[in-house]
């Protein structure tokens, strides 16, 4: 176990920045354990002997931001909790750091199985956050019954990335707004009620 | 002008060829020229000559790739129209060689700038191959006047790319419907009417 502000826990953050820092620089192929125990000003062995592998310094990398992540929005309207969350994926996106980071991390795990396992883990805990705005949506009646609330989530961010991917246009809000909108148009039409 | 079937055209897809090989294989920073001349059994020389840098040649293979993409299906539905273009994401996407070289050329677009600039271009030439079925459907008054083709094509592209990346479940005929009657239903309700 590790104290929260304990000394495990302050290495373990400045390692996890120093890997950052050099998966946005390098790419994943370019990451070295002793480079990231140099950056990071932690002995060489610590590095080796709690992470062994760059794959699994990314993984830990990106478990630390899944447990850094905001809690969901509770607004009690759907629309509104959407919103924030398009917000959000928006501002991470386009954010200075958080940005190439995550374009470095889509990026190695289009490479590396390990990586692309910790990417979807990621990516499960941020769904499995803001279900319930949907979950609470169905309960309240504003979306037909048996509602996949995950693909109502992804439905969100995935016009999003794909904008990013493909430079179709600027992520801004007005890009947030229209992803809400299509998502739960496509929600009320029964679109993502699960197959039985 | 390259005569097509001509000696610069076998050579242009030799090289081409061996350039997606390598791209697959190492990643953008793996690929060397000196490398690709000798998998296409092409003098280095023509190489340097032709094409000069690994981004040159990554756009090249972007490029071609647009010139070979399949035409669009026109069935006279909007809905038939976008599930060709879904099933046509999702072959692509799942194809044994397609698929490793799509994921190679967005990870090489995450980390040079060039490269992100001809995998836009690949984009655009797809989605305006696709427009005119939207149009057709605003035109027929199923779908509002004002609505951005473009976007109703992306919106059916986005949940595959999104699928992919995350891990968020198969890509198959079921995500190719559902992805499909999100972007139909989001556009009946308005949602890619272009600002004015």
């Amino acid at each position: 176990m590790t104290r929260p502000g304990g000394r495990t826990a302050r290495v373990r953050a400045a390692v996890l920045r120093a890997a950052g820092d050099a998966l946005v620089e390098h790419g994943l192929a370019g990451v070295d354990l002793a480079d990231v125990a140099r950056r990071a000003d932690v002995g060489r062995t610590t590095v080796y002997r709690r992470w062994g592998t760059v794959p699994a310094l990314v993984a830990d990398m990106l478990a630390e931001m899944a447990e850094d992540s905001l809690p969901r929005t509770d607004s009690g309207s759907l629309e509104a909790d959407l919103r924030a969350n398009a917000l959000l994926v928006v501002a991470t996106l386009t954010d200075e750091r958080q940005g190439p980071l995550f374009r470095a991390v889509l990026a190695a795990a289009s490479c590396e199985a390990a990586t692309a396992e910790a990417l979807h883990r990621f990516y499960a805990v941020r769904v499995a956050e803001w279900a319930p705005a949907v979950e609470s949506a169905v309960a309240r009646g504003e979306l037909p019954a048996g509602t996949d609330p995950a693909e109502v989530v992804r439905a969100v961010s995935a016009p999003l990335y794909y904008r990013m991917l493909t430079g179709a246009g600027p992520l801004d809000e007005a890009a947030a707004e229209r992803a809400v909108s299509a998502a739960v148009a496509a929600a009320r039409a029964g679109v993502f009620v699960a197959a039985s």
